[in-house]
């Protein structure tokens, strides 16, 4: 299950802007990546020194620079201080617990969102803290790990597919705003088959470990619902806001991702009610079932107990008892015996316990 | 039980605008019918190819396009080449999973919503999505599947019967909007009925069975509200929009149906209340043959223990106990016997459990 | 107990406007009684035929027209024809499954509620649909049956008690709507009744019709809060309105049967509150039963079980068991049996099960 | 336990500003108090007829007029008349089942809200109903019965301690409706007390009175709610109101009482949380004790029925028995009982279950 | 456990401003510090008498006066008016039973707020409550006990870390609420980790212990929620205000503590779900576990019930018994006793129970 909560204690008491990653150390380097295009020419290139990307702030074209790696917080000085960037910002970039909110600094954009995706061995659902900030002429993103995540956008970038290229920087991350959205849905597809899954299931066979799937399974909706929740209002602060940098053509666009967003929330919702009313669902079926064991003691019980009391009877030692005597005493005995069994059968029956 | 939700991964990481059909894949062809009238002029005919429909577009008449099927994609694109429709509107029809909405194009209005019908062999509610174009002489109506539902509207057209064939293309979009909203009523005295007779079964002869009933409603009740609840902002949406669109004449008609829709969400609430109240009822009710299972138990152990007891007492082999030598021993054993009984069944009866 | 949902879906698909009426059809004649009156001047009849009341309309008197039954749809077309009533007004005052609403038609306003009774024999609340228009000096008011509840009004007409007899048309209309709104107070009495008598049984002795009781009134109050809760938007629409049929004098008065209207809501959220306070009091009392009878089948085993197994041992024919030889052995086992039993019942003293 | 609800039905269909007592009826006589003070003056008498005070109002001091007891009609009338109230405003002062709400008329305030006290020997909540008008120099103050809940306040005019007599009637009304929230801690303060008390009992030793009292806690809370949580509106009405009877100065005051109210209002929702939470406890802790005892009865069970079944095989009277015929058969046969009883104990100890 | 109330109904009818100290009545003087710094200069001192601080008030430096104890009213008496702070604010301050919240007095901001300690050695919350007073060039404020909390800000003034001696008095207000803020972090922290403690022993061992733990937890999720929740409207007060002491320059520090504000807000209440969700999971696994008890119980008795009673049988005296007769008689009972015995056995793993 996902960690409730990150250690953030170490920053407190520290005054404000002071840059401290918050997130598992990496030791390995960050990998800094530089798409520079515009309608005609494109350029693509890896590079080891974060001052190397400097050249493009000044030029007309579109410059994407990707940062994979948060704990070199010297790459987010350095940039901090050559793009003017102010330093609460940069410490909410290095912070990835942070909740997703969008912040108009005026001359650029900042966004934080998280990026869900779905381990498949563990089967779980991982996070990874998404920063983008969106200026005249570029986008600089974020990662928290090195991943293949907005590649589909680079090939779009590299192949002059769709409109990428004849648009500007709010284009590009828009685009990558609505992967990310994107990529919700197959989360939401997984849990959901997650789901059908359990409901089978818990009509079928619920064991204890059903209990425990959906506790599982609760605690991702409430999780993934911190995540989805907030965005709505990014989003719909994007749209609605008057920043410059986002032009009146793309506002359609990111009401489409709002649209995504708003859809995200209501299945969110929707799979809450259902993996809560499972609970309930559970603890009728298991009583249902506790039921069902009781009656086979009861019957087992009103069967036998008149009968081993009869059965005793007979092995008293009473010196004048004459129905031991009896020639058919035996018969009668093994008679009566049967007629109790099936009265009890019978009324068992009409009880509609059998 | 409908699914939780669509494949809709699929789509993940294409550009915007691409237009891939989500929802299952038919083989047969569209269906493409044209109705195309004024107050004095009425014309109807299935067409072939979509270019035939092409010439009504600069006629002053009224044209209802309907395309039943979704899955020629060329039909869409076709159409939102000569009609000038946005790409990410022809995106939204196609993909099958949209939540329902309103969205004002300026030239055109696009409308999404959900059509819900009733399968009586299955005993389930289906769902189809219905998207309308409002255009100032047109309205074009896409269905996923070949239905008859809107025939009582191109009854109306027909025989010229109340006022569709005196209003333009927006009363046409009102009374098809109409006609869907009119539906929920169906669906709504469908559940209403299965509710109640699962209300009588609660109380009279609840099973396992029942519980899985419940369940089953409450999913539909989560699934109704998720297509209806957005429902109301987009009939709100249309009455409230400043498109010249919608003429102010048609505001009241408006109105009206979005007094339907309030009334279906209302509804939907109730059955949403009495349906979660009955898994309470259902639990109380297991917990009560529960206790009723495990009275009956504690009777006959409480009765026949002592018995089986005493009788085992004198079925010892002592060589001295008095008891078994008298004459009236037996006798005696009898009349204590019946008497603990008699005793145990007025304790009983006096405590109320039998 | 209240159907769920009235039979709507015969109108699916009809023009709007199209008069049908939704509800029991009667078969004995609508009832049209006339009130005019202004100051000095009062006059009532009951007429035949409805034309009868059309020359009350341009007279400067009040004039109140009440119709019992609304199957004879031809009154209410005609009606509407004379006074230029929208056909959709007419097709929501036959369909009395209609939400409370209001709605200002510029020259005459459209209220429509619902009027609550109970019924003493079958112990049930019944809801009937009132439609009243409120015109510059005629109020129209529709019932579904014939009663008797508008008779305070009728008295204070003809005997010019209070102020009516002085007061316009907005008067005679909104102590109409105090009436119906005082009548919810009745209901509500008797609901709180009920429910203080069902505390009392749940607490002294809870039986599975407790149960049943509980669900009744649990959708009692769902059923009512569906009937009221519209009703705030209702008069506070009158109040705030801006309809010049509704005099500045008259606001005050609306104020008044807002303050009962948002009283009565109070109360039946309180009432919901209690009812499902209810079940899980009743869940917990039945758990607890459940305890103790399961305290009395411990006890009686843990007492007895050790006891027969004594004597069993004792009947055991091993040829050599000197306790059987022993004089006082059994003495011995009865002292030993009894020791055994004082033993367990302190034990269970002990441990309060007792 | 409080009623659910008061008396109403009998003004159902009298006209508005009929003068009707709702409550209790009593028999002795109304008294009335008189207060008439400024900053240099001082006078205070008891009155019998009302008419006594009539000459106060002209008077530039500030006159506050107290009637305790509501059961006489004609001095309200009387009243009315000579200040000139809003027959609605003199009905709801008598009509004891208020919701608390405030009412500007323009020349005076109408306040109603509720006091509550508590009963130390029922260890109940009693509420009773405060009206205040409050003019340009005069409060008048109506209570349901004779109490000392106003005497802080009189004290304070008598010694002129504090401010209040160098304040207006606004000030006065404030120091009152101060009054009454500061009462509203104390309830809180009993009432949290007994809810400690529950708590400590719930872990310790839960009952089936535990469970009456946490249903009657509950009651108390949805109770409280609805006395208070109307507070809040009418105190911000005040604050925010643009009455010129409310002046500037005394804003800070009424902003300090809003305070006091949310925090009333948020220690309700507080003890509604923790006592909603505590029936779920309840019933995990029954859960919990039905465990116990009924793993009692299954070790009793298992470790005697075994034994008791060997020792009934060496009861039988088969002929050819060859363990009976051995020397140290009784003496294997306890090593055997001894054996199986020892390893049930074993592992029962291992499942945990001892 | 924290008390749910502070007592406060001591206070209850005295005037508004009257100066009483509603918490735990503390021996020790208070101690006060005050440090006065700008840019350039910096001096701190601790005093005794609060008269020392007054010559600070003119002085065109920062001024922060910390009291710790607000036993001793008379310091807030002298400061309140030399610096004329109005009495309900001193009021305020000394009652610690505070809502958090802020006053704009004009010349001065009052913010109070609640102060979260993890005490370790009793795993408890303790709060305490923190008032500010913001002026031009001052800031004053109360803590009720000694404490260490504020030590970080005065190490960063003492040695000019970061911007703090640069700024005005605002900055310093904000640091100490940033500082308050970032406390509540480590508090859910320490929460967080109880929670995945607990989720792990509910799944392996849940105990009634465990219960206990449980609730505990909620009440402290209800307790922290109290403090929380109207900080939102202090900080977002703050920042939006048109107060000129909050100058512009410091309102993107305020949206940070903000967000932070939220963020643990959020995090509040996923606590709160998963708090409550858990005693469902107890509550079924308690049915689990009573579920498998009685399957025990159930096969014991339905394998033994009928062996002893067949066992009682050929313990029983009749004279004519063939079987009793018969060589094998007793090998075959052994045969069928165990031929019984393996039969059921094969019968509840085909059920599975075993």
């Amino acid at each position: 299950m996902p960690k409730l909560i990150k250690k953030r204690s170490e920053k407190a008491g520290l005054p404000p802007g002071s840059l401290v990653h918050i997130g598992e150390e990496k030791t390995q380097e960050s990998k800094i990546t530089i798409m520079d295009y515009d309608e005609t020419h494109f350029q693509e290139k890896e590079i080891k020194t974060i001052e190397e990307c400097f050249a493009f702030r000044d030029m007309p074209t579109v410059t994407w620079i990707n940062v994979d790696g948060l704990h070199q917080v010297e790459i987010l000085e350095k940039l901090g201080e050559y793009y003017g960037f102010h330093p609460l910002m940069l410490e909410d970039i290095l912070n990835t617990d942070q909740r997703p909110k969008m912040e108009d600094y005026g001359k650029y954009i900042y966004i934080v969102l998280k990026m869900l995706s779905y381990m498949d061995n563990s089967n779980e659902i991982v996070t990874e803290q998404i920063s983008l900030i969106l200026g005249p002429n570029f986008v600089i993103s974020f990662q928290e790990k090195k991943g293949t995540v907005f590649n589909p956008i680079r090939e779009r970038i590299r192949n002059d597919k769709g409109r990428i290229r004849k648009m500007g920087s709010d284009y590009l991350a828009y685009s990558l705003l609505d992967l990310i959205v994107d990529n919700y849905f197959i989360i939401m597809e997984k849990l959901g088959e997650k789901i059908e899954i359990l409901e089978e299931e818990l009509v079928t066979q619920p064991t204890p470990e059903t209990l425990q799937i959906i506790h599982h399974l609760k605690r991702e909706t409430i999780f993934l619902r911190k995540a989805v929740w907030p965005l709505r209002e990014v989003v719909s602060g994007l749209e609605r806001g008057e920043s410059s940098l986002m032009k009146e053509s793309i506002r359609i666009y990111l009401r489409d991702v709002y649209d995504h967003t708003i859809q995200v929330i209501d299945t969110i919702e929707t799979f809450r009610d259902i993996v809560s009313g499972m609970l309930d669902i559970y603890l009728s079926s298991v009583s249902n079932r506790l039921n069902s064991v009781m009656k086979v003691l009861t019957i087992i019980a009103t069967i036998f107990m008149p009968l081993t009391f009869i059965a005793g009877i007979y092995g008293m030692n009473f010196k004048y008892m004459p129905e031991l005597e009896w020639r058919w005493g035996y018969l009668m005995f093994w008679l009566i015996m049967i007629g109790i069994g099936a009265f009890m059968l019978i009324y068992f029956k009409k009880k509609r316990w059998l």
